[in-house]
């Protein structure tokens, strides 16, 4: 079977890298670089420093985040940084088609660059929940689907709904998971709901999935500040965004502790709470920031959406997998899809408090409860379209027993004679 | 004996973490978000950057050198985070006591960020002594006081020996190392003269804290130069410091490896020297930046710390041990004890050396050395009150063999039947 | 054997950094601190961030690359540390002789600074082709004078040929990988054909070199863009090495992972193109990076630098084996020989296209080919000469069956009974 399987990835993988590769290039003869615009947002800070972080978070938080299974933690980095050096060339092209239209050419600034790594980042959700059980041709489909979906989106949303475009991006949580449980949930094999038995960390591969979390962590300030802009009447917008992310994910790392310790039945820790849901604060404030002007709101955020993220990882995961045979590897609906929409809920109890009359108030909660609806419905119905044209075998998907194991997928060393 | 132990710490931990949380966030209603004061300093790097490198040394470069013990990674890097986490708003709070006092507000702003960050790594050094031997608990509690501590000898020494702020945040080594090396000896166990079988490392958890020390050496010259201010008279101060620090923390390294191969009896290197004494020359130029203003005299001053550092770490480690009953897990007197006292002594010569007459080097040796005697004093009583107050059985530190153990805080996959 | 071969350490090495760092402390009392000159740069982004990113992609990128090796992984990272910090002394010191020469002073700035973290990247690069059989002497030995013939080469070029500062640094690469492939064949052992058993791999040491590969990607853009000059014609040049870089290596790394999958024998990935050639073409673009205007011209320069790093790294690199009897560890001439010779042809060609008349074009082609060939040859010749030097037994390179071994260099903690 071995042969055979692999020759498959051959002609499969290789002529979509090809074919993908030399059309992003050929595209890219219409795209020019841009004197990056000097807009107030150089009066915080520069946009290449920040743009550096996003491209650490999204190449090595989660690259490295993905590391976590024992036997496929090389297909983990790996396939992250081959999905997010096709996305982002992808996303170029696609956040620019409006420009090829009108001016027959895409700019390329810090600006683009940075909208294009989010979103990478949301394709890198999406695949969260089907890690291990794809292959590498199933990663690259998917990552270039969702993106074409979520950059349909967020132009539906800017265009019907005049939803401003910081607030479509920061829905890449959202868009994310549904669009990956959706995938997972059509993808489903039989025989999932018993644990599979590489479906597991060791302290070592826990280690590195931690080093992934440490620097998504530490950077999300940036990853919520860098596309907030700065206007004249509040000139601190984006360092508010700065203070309220960082006091959110300490809380977050507080509560997801506590919580983790609370429900376990041993009352001890969970390496996985601690990898994943202390982050969920960083989700949350960035679906609100709009709305939140005050750290203690800020910091209470953190706190709902990491329990929140800790109750959804401890309960509904298991849940999901028995109930609707949706099996979610990193538990995208927990870690990103919850705390997206606890900051989505979050945001309009805050705006129609700030309301001043019931019309805006009304108004304005139409509006976003539309920008939810078509969100979840759009990265549903995609990631069920696209969940549909993977499963047939045409593509090969890893069997069963090869699941979350790079055995399938990569040469080792000690097997090869010579590297 | 297992799952009594397991009990005991969601019974202490979780109601310390929830009544801390809950009290952050409700002092936190307070605290304002202040627009960055524009500073001279921006004239020479942005603040934000500086920032995220700090943090970036506290975070993963604290949390991944604490992973150096080969059954207690785990523990290392995530009770870092939690501990950091908790520790940097209590920081926050601390230090607006003052301004709480006069203004009813306390500001929040990069500098203040900064600051806290410094205090969160002072406790961080006092959690390396006792490190493996206590519980989150017991680590919470202690970093909690340590920084009260530490606050409080800052405010003491600007106040009634008016030292500047700069020089009273650097002895967070000095403070650190002493607090956690009085804990540690109150905290003394039977049986601790022979190496615990667990306190070793192996080729991994060793390469990992290795990475947690390159962080902190990248980063420490923004350590040591953020919160210069720059003045009129001499516009370079803090690129002097960075410079000075870089160059300290090279020679550092060289000697670090030099010692550690002429004290080694076979003539080899020792990885928990190039781990910890490669960074002797950033603490010591730390706490002698003010008088240093040659390229050479930091590169000498980086030999000697490195120096001390290695011989203590060879020598007096194990003599601590045998002689005093205080053991040391990571070595934090010669790591940041001893060379902070050095560039202490280095200061006081220098000043000495520039100083035109006779009654201001004097008058300045009184004060310098008051300075060092009210922090020795200070955090060694605290130490000692800290290792009285965690000594008591209702914390449930950790049995004798189950110290330097990840199994006792950590579900394990392999052994839980789901994550 | 062993008791003896460790005493050797000792007795070479220790003179040998205890003379070296006391002279360069020495010579340091000619260094001064320069205030930053305030060029056209900093209108882009400040120096110290770049300064740092370089720094990071030395220590960390280099260091971790270095890890891959199962038993030699705290060698590949301290060893590389203990250069680093010995070499950018060294560089700093060279760099600064002409200006020793005119004004008894070596200045030091952020520049000055970079330019030496280069010249320590080159040394590096020559290092990854002796790895694992050479010991830490031997690596000193080899970083001083190969920084010693960069420099003197980047001055003949620049004094004879008149060639750009920038177009001598980038240099770096070829100059390193043929030094070191020189210094390989010379310091070949017997038996060396058979795959040494040692020479492989495992999981977590191949995700640990992933680690630093990735630093090295996600950095690359400023290490290409650092140094670029802004002119008053050109406002937006380093803006554009960014991009070109950032494009060139997304799309390296995926045509790397393409034909590592094409040339399989089992249609796999291979960790170690994966690892290697993901950055041909930073390394390319770097090169050519003067003549690159358009962004896909940077995406076909990183598709052909994968490429034929992908096929040097399967068919060359055991062919210098067979045929030339040269091991190259790191495989420095498919990673960094080859695509920096690709990169020189690139500019090669780009140049004489935009060329207005034949004269300057031909002018310009022969000044570049003899810019080429005096690389070649002063590279390959103290390549030599260096080999000769260390192959006398008076160093004492390690024996045969302790290559690619830690054991020999570092004190074990499981082995020893303190640490």
């Amino acid at each position: 079977m071995a042969p055979q399987y692999a020759q498959s990835l051959r002609f499969r993988l290789l002529p979509l890298l090809f074919f993908l590769q030399t059309g992003f290039i050929v595209v890219f003869r219409y795209v020019e670089i841009e004197q990056n615009v000097q807009t107030k947002q150089h009066a915080f800070t520069n946009y290449y420093a920040e743009f550096q972080d996003v491209h650490v978070m999204v190449i090595l938080g989660f690259g490295f985040l993905a590391t976590f299974l024992v036997r496929y933690s090389f297909s983990g980095a790996g396939f992250t940084l081959l999905v997010a050096a096709m996305a982002v060339q992808w996303a170029v092209i696609l956040n620019g088609v409006e420009s090829m239209y009108h001016r027959r050419k895409i700019g390329i600034n810090m600006r683009s660059l940075v909208v294009a790594e989010m979103c990478t980042a949301s394709s890198l959700v999406a695949i969260g929940a089907v890690l291990g059980k794809t292959n590498p041709v199933h990663l690259l489909l998917i990552a270039l689907l969702e993106i074409s979906g979520f950059v349909l989106n967020g132009w539906l949303l800017q265009t019907f709904l005049k939803v401003q475009f910081l607030n479509t991006i920061m829905l890449l949580h959202i868009f994310g998971a549904f669009f990956g449980l959706m995938l997972s949930w059509v993808l489903y094999r039989q025989g999932s709901e018993q644990q599979h038995e590489k479906e597991k960390i060791d302290r070592k591969t826990g280690l590195f999935s931690v080093m992934g979390t440490l620097f998504l962590w530490m950077f999300w300030p940036s990853f919520n500040s860098v596309l907030v802009e700065v206007d004249h009447l509040d000139r601190g917008r984006n360092l508010r965004a700065v203070y309220s992310t960082y006091l959110a994910l300490a809380v977050s790392a507080v509560t997801a502790a506590g919580f983790s310790v609370l429900t376990s039945p041993q009352g001890k820790l969970n390496l996985f709470h601690i990898q994943r849901c202390t982050f969920a604060g960083g989700v949350a404030i960035g679906v609100a920031m709009s709305a939140v002007h005050l750290p203690w709101v800020a910091m209470a955020i953190g706190f709902a959406a990491a329990l929140i993220s800790t109750l959804g990882s401890r309960y509904i995961k298991p849940l999901m997998l028995f109930a609707f045979e949706c099996h979610d590897t990193c538990g995208v609906l927990s870690v990103h899809g919850l705390p997206g929409i606890l900051g989505w809920m979050v945001q309009l109890l805050l705006q129609i408090a700030d309301s001043d009359d019931l019309t805006t108030a009304v108004r304005f909660a139409v509006f976003h409860i539309c920008t939810l609806l078509i969100t979840l419905s759009l990265s549903m119905i995609l990631g069920l379209i696209t969940g549909f044209l993977l499963k047939c075998d045409f593509w090969r998907p890893p069997q069963n027993k090869k699941c979350f194991d790079d055995q399938a997928f990569w040469e080792f060393p000690h097997l090869a004679g010579k590297r």
